[in-house]
């Protein structure tokens, strides 16, 4: 019996899991939460902006030094027989090391600098420096600009570049590399400087035929082409390739065996379609957690306005992988759960529940459109279709008599309605859908949130019966990278979960949110388009000196 | 020594005050609760719109039998030196009663039946009758609309007469009177019934000179007519005159002098100018608890759009009372309060403080605008000067960081933009606002909201020393009822409260407050007026059969 070795990097936690590359079983697991306490201390004193999402870059390493002995102890398994390993990642999520791969934050003179720390993807410090690229791409009448959708978003790479040549230039002169957090933890497994094609292909102007656009961000910034050619160049991978084999120094520390091969890293949203088994164009797959992707696969290159981008070869060889997605999903859920009374957290306690199956029982006892509200769910900005991280959530509707779980719920459907926004969209630039699956961590919890999704977006949802499938996708390129799978589509055959239901919309619920969409289409253009100026000044105030 | 006593009947309690004639002094006191589990119990397996507000008007009758006796118990005066007795009572909360004032809801057979017991100002079951009534009172280009603030609230009497029309005609049959719960009081303890100037005034469409308009209630529905003149007619008592005698049965049962003399219900709100002692033209005053209003006296009778009235002799012989309104203020703090986390909670305990102490303190952390909030407190209807009870909450700019204090600030900001819209509409009407005043039960409590108001008003804000300004207005009625006082005016110069404070506006908060402002004015006339619709549907919605 041969394994692969998948790991998934999330926002909040690591996944390591060992995959049978025949079957695609999971045979061992080990599940490490980031703790964010270091960086909390470090930085006690200092003045962080609520913008800044900044994280302590060794708590992944410590996923890789506890949890892949941990899950092969787990799966009883000798390490002879792993073939291979791959890593998934949050995207975008990027950090600074000197030439041995150390992160800057390690280093004692900058554990009380911001932004020597890894930037989250969500960490939203970048506003200004994505407004000015845009401009310029603008001005520049980029022909390639439709193809990350007509917009620059704060949150991908190079504007985060550029905020550290604004705000920390002595930080950028001091790194060796500023890699993605995926690209970071492959070369140092490798101990070489490589550079997976899929973050690169999405979150920087970059393709693989001309490389990164240096003209344009000469036009951009002066210093920033040599920056990016010093420090953001590196040896390049493809998706399906092997990026190298594991160091002897980092195969004996973590236990595993000599010369194992390595994937590249791919988005953790996009490792998902080969965990479940999308890999035919004409399928949309939304990948739900904190945030929520929304993939295709197409054969032809289209510029689609408001989607994150569409990259060559970024998920399956020579189809093109396009992406939109929302920003607060699962994290918006959090938000109201977190918020919820003592009372009700009372009755989950002696009832048994987690406080979000209760609300979602007690949200589900209202017929769509009777919590009288409605929502945008842009406490995170919005990503697709408007691309605007400064857009903030907007509740209408509430009374004296509107309970939480009616909240919970009207978040439910914004997200839903969010969703055929993309959905509207993709068809109406030309792509044709014909299948919708869902996955990542909260399909499966919560049934309520699938029949609306159902009745929102009038389609069957195909809901993955796995928690796991990024992980698995990574352990797929792991196979791949392995040589025991001649290719991707191959290896996804043998090694992808089941789907383990699908939810069909109920006709008058359909009926009902079609009303209700109508209103919501309304108030998203009032707030992202025609009265956008609204949340521009609100956000402007909050940055306010008083 | 002499005294008074007035009781003052809110939303949630009475309280019975004995007051000093000659100096305002509150020497006895006792505040009762009503309870609301017989109305529930009884009403346990009948469908209920959530709209309605009722309650079991037996509580009422309870504040007199057991707060009378305990608040000149506490007092420790004899009944012999009470010289007269005043009522004051949220107005629009009206009963039925038989011909010996017994509420329908005594009646055995009629306790499963909502439509008998009584409904509060806020019960919002007559959307449809007061739509019609307003619809009749236009076509007919009836010249006194402008006197009602050109429209018909479903809050006031007339339209819940009609909800009763329409939906319990059997019930109607049986009334011999349909009451202001305030006259209903009054009537009880003379045992004669009188009607008060004031509500009637304000409440429906009546004055002194021509009386009901009962050419347009005609227009309205045929049966109306009939059923005001039968139901709701009485002998007319005016604000300042006597009501009548108690019966020796009532004073006896309430261990009252016999033959006390009685003053006319009064408004609540309206008993608090008098409490406070503005009895000037171009003077405001808020009366802020559970809902504000906005009241002004004047020399002249101005119609002005979005006002709930102005009547004569309503709370001064000889000047007009305007009564705008705002319908959630202490209602919408305590839907947040009541939502705080549990870690809220927690604190507040630790720390020995209110929940609302805490909420303040840590709203007032933030300076004007920085919670990047901005909201409608529209979560009961919209009273001044959109005058709509369909129209609902929003809440715009939350984002993942927000804060349950956050949005509390951003409610009370909410409501004093609500306050400027009242008085900016009344100045442009013509009238000059030369200085406001803040009573009630929140203005002592909240230090920060009253900073708010004086902030967003761009006024000082003269903060009333009394929790107790209605009952205070309600035995200066009493007083002059007892004829120990020859006019309002004189006994208000003897029983006034003092101002406590004067709260300044601070120069930059000022500043910040005209931008959100700005914006506030955007989305108020955006949900409001441009895409009243949007409201209307979320209502519908709520509405339909699934």
């Amino acid at each position: 019996m041969k394994y692969s070795i998948g790991i998934d990097f999330g926002t909040g936690s690591g996944r390591v899991l060992i995959i049978d590359i025949k079957t695609g079983s999971i045979i061992g697991m080990s599940v490490i939460h980031f703790k964010n306490e270091k960086v909390k201390e470090n930085l006690a004193n200092v003045d962080v902006p609520y913008t800044f999402a900044l994280q302590d870059p060794t708590e992944y390493i410590r996923v890789l030094k506890e949890g892949i002995p941990e899950a092969i102890k787990n799966a009883k398994i000798h390490k002879s027989q792993i073939v291979g390993l791959g890593i998934d990642a949050t995207s975008a999520s990027i950090l600074l090391t000197d030439n041995q791969f150390k992160p800057l934050s390690e280093y004692q003179i900058l554990k009380k600098e911001p932004h020597s720390y890894l930037k989250l993807w969500k960490h939203h410090g970048a506003n200004k420096e994505a407004e000015k690229m845009l401009e310029v791409a603008r001005n520049n009448k980029s022909r390639w600009l439709g193809n990350y959708g007509f917009n620059v978003n704060s949150e991908w790479m190079i504007p985060k570049v550029l905020e550290l040549i604004n705000h920390a230039p002595n930080i950028v002169k001091k790194a060796a590399h500023i890699m993605e957090v995926g690209d970071w933890l492959t070369s140092k497994l490798i101990e070489e400087n490589v550079r997976s094609n899929c973050s690169r292909g999405f979150k920087t102007f970059w393709n693989e035929e001309e490389g990164f656009f240096y003209e344009y961000y000469k036009k951009v910034d002066s210093q920033l082409p040599k920056i990016i050619n010093e420090k953001l160049e590196g040896r390049l991978v493809k998706i399906g390739e092997k990026a190298g084999h594991i160091s002897t120094k980092m195969s004996t520390e973590l236990g595993l065996p000599a010369n194992l091969p390595i994937a590249p890293s791919i988005i953790d949203a996009h490792a998902s379609l080969l965990g479940i088994g999308s890999t035919q164009k004409n399928e949309l797959t939304m990948v739900m957690g904190t945030s929520t992707c929304h993939l295709m696969l197409h054969d032809e290159q289209k510029q689609i306005p408001g989607i994150s981008g569409n990259v060559k070869d970024a998920i399956i060889p020579n189809l093109f992988a396009y992406e939109a997605g929302q920003s607060a999903v699962g994290d918006l859920f959090n938000h109201v759960a977190n918020r919820a009374p003592k009372s009700y957290l009372d009755e989950a306690k002696n009832r048994k529940m987690h406080i979000y199956e209760l609300l979602e029982e007690k949200a589900s006892l209202k017929s769509p459109g009777q919590t009288g509200l409605i929502a945008l769910d842009w406490h995170n900005g919005n990503r697709s279709i408007l691309s605007d991280s400064k857009l903030r959530g907007v509740l209408i509707g509430e009374t004296l008599n509107t309970k939480i779980e009616d909240i919970y719920k009207a978040y439910m459907e914004a997200t839903a309605f969010g969703a055929k926004m993309i959905i509207n969209n993709y068809e109406e630039w030309g792509m044709q859908i014909d299948k919708v699956f869902a996955c990542g961590g909260i399909p499966q919890k919560n049934e309520l949130l699938m029949q609306i999704y159902a009745d929102i977006l009038n389609r069957p949802i195909h809901v993955s019966a796995s928690y796991y499938a990024p992980a698995i996708g990574a352990a797929i390129l792991g196979s791949v990278a392995g040589r025991e799978h001649e290719t991707v589509v191959e290896a996804v055959h043998d090694m992808k979960q089941p789907i383990s239901k699908t939810v069909h919309p109920i006709s008058q619920n359909v009926k009902n949110y079609q009303k209700l969409f109508e209103i919501y289409k309304t108030i998203h253009d009032y707030y992202g388009l025609q009265s956008h100026d609204i949340m521009q000044q609100l956000d402007e105030l909050t940055h306010q000196q008083n």
